[in-house]
């Protein structure tokens, strides 16, 4: 788990190629729940998720070798490590699950990378991607398992911190839980953090029933952000540590979250995006009435007419 | 003009039905340009537009007749009327023009207010709605043309100079004007503004020309928000108090403006509210070499999927 130093080192590495996304405070009046919620508008990173924090990070503290950087991806973290690659002049090879959606493929192949498409989830291009990377020593960029790529996903932590001081709770969306597990590690004891997931993709919530990072279901709508095959290890060992309440929803419940993010406040996030609001839209979770609960809103690269019912 | 002391009167009047929107700043990494750009996120406010600002100052500081409100809108002022009459619980008729976009439309119906569709154009909408008004007695909401209205708008303004104190220049976009004037009067001499249209609908531009509010042009794709016949009273003279750099662009370059908030920033904006920023990214406006830039993104009431090319 990366230390609060770390994190600080890693956002001022950083920062010459990230965004300070802004905050978005509603009331009740805009939720009809009893308490203000922050949301952090993610979404609004370079690349259209919070992913170059931890590439960059990763890429940056490391020696590159000459034949350059190589990640596994649904689609978000490669279009990270594409963009990172094209900007620090790097050769860059990605490779993502053929349901990928056209518009992730399309903007990972803009950035110039030699893009694999192939298998039928992240796994299997994590797979091929380890092969690949042993033959040729490029540098792997883990999507959510790397110690420099959760430094960089926690400088949302301190950043959010800064902005909204007083938050109570926070609600972060997980896939492999690297999002998750670089924010717990900026907040440790100072947050309460709930932990969403598809039902369709329950990573975090499968280790939590067996005891250990277990292979869980990866389909549903959420599938291309969230659907790693299981939870990293260093996610688990940080929920060991710093704890966080789990909550499983249903897709339907996805994407009513995503049609109210259009609806009311004109933003657009994709289904991986929507799904910590999703929680506290639904109900599935309810914040204490003292809460001002935080919400990371993580990720928009979807067909923008995709969010309208 | 209203004055500063009416537009703090206006901004604690209107709070608790407003949201303060976030602003955005673009390092020039994001922008290709030498200059910071702060973006207003106003397209976030409540109904999708900054006109429930005037809406809700104009209604809440008079006395309202039996008979309601009643308001002449291309679309997003009429649906700051509608739902401000719907929090407050008082009768709306909103005359809106035929050519007004469905999600528009719509959007006003849902709110129960009784909605008139008419004529061509938002002048052939003012028309019959002071004519009615005149019957029923019920109180005029004017678009722009109202010291209320203006000092409702102003409210951006006084938000955005403690969101970003340093801005040197600040881009809006000018349908009749009551958004340039009300922030204008906030800011009077602190801040050069850049006034920015469609050659399509110039308005401003026009009066310019003229010396006086003079009849111009309604077209173009930015009509729908943007197409006031002629400048409102109060505007032009603000703009010869204060003055402010005019603007006039082709609508190729809104509708760019508008692709490159989704592309790269994954914000949803309709033409009208990409207009300011269509200015700078086009070039047509250039900032000196020291400018601190801000623009205000004004409304998001399209079909999202719209924004794509
Ligand atoms: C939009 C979005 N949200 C959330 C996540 C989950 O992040 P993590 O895998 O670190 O849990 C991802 C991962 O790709 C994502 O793209
Ligand atoms: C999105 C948007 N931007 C700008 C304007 C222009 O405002 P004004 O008519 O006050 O100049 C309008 C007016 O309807 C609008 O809807």
């Amino acid at each position: 788990m990366p230390t609060q130093d770390d994190i600080r080192a890693a956002a001022e590495r950083i920062a010459p190629h990230i965004r300070r996304t802004p905050v978005f405070r509603l009331e009740p009046a805009d939720t009809g729940l009893a308490v203000p919620v922050t949301l952090k508008l993610e979404q609004l990173q370079v690349t259209g998720s919070f992913k170059p924090r931890g590439a960059f990070n990763r890429i940056l503290s490391s020696r590159v070798p000459e034949a350059g950087v190589i990640a596994a991806s649904g689609g978000n973290h490669g279009l990270a490590v594409a963009h990172a690659a094209q900007k620090l002049k790097l050769n860059a090879e990605i490779y993502v699950p053929g349901p990928t959606p056209e518009a992730k493929k399309k903007r990972i192949m803009d950035t110039g990378a030699w893009v694999y498409v192939g298998g039928m989830v992240y796994e299997h291009a994590r797979l091929a991607a380890e092969e690949r990377a042993a033959e040729t020593g490029a540098l792997m960029v883990h999507a959510y398992d790397q110690e420099e790529v959760l430094a960089g996903q926690g400088t949302i932590g301190m950043e959010l911190e800064e902005q909204a001081p007083d938050l109570s709770h926070l609600l972060v969306a997980i896939g492999g839980g690297g999002l998750y597990a670089g924010i717990a590690s900026w907040y440790r004891d100072r947050i309460n953090m709930v932990l969403v997931e598809p039902e369709a993709c329950p990573t975090m919530f499968v280790a939590a029933m067996t005891g250990a990072p277990t292979d869980a279901p990866t389909g549903g709508i959420a599938a291309d952000s969230l659907g790693a095959r299981r939870i990293g290890e260093i996610a688990f060992a940080t929920m060991q540590e710093w704890g966080g309440n789990s909550v499983v929803l249903a897709d339907e419940l996805i994407l009513k979250a995503q049609r109210w993010l259009w609806d009311r406040l004109r933003i657009v996030a994709e289904p991986g995006g929507a799904t910590a609001l999703a929680a506290l839209l639904s109900g599935a979770w309810k914040p204490p009435s003292d809460a001002h609960v935080g919400v990371v809103v993580c990720g928009a690269n979807c067909d923008p007419g995709s969010v309208v019912g």
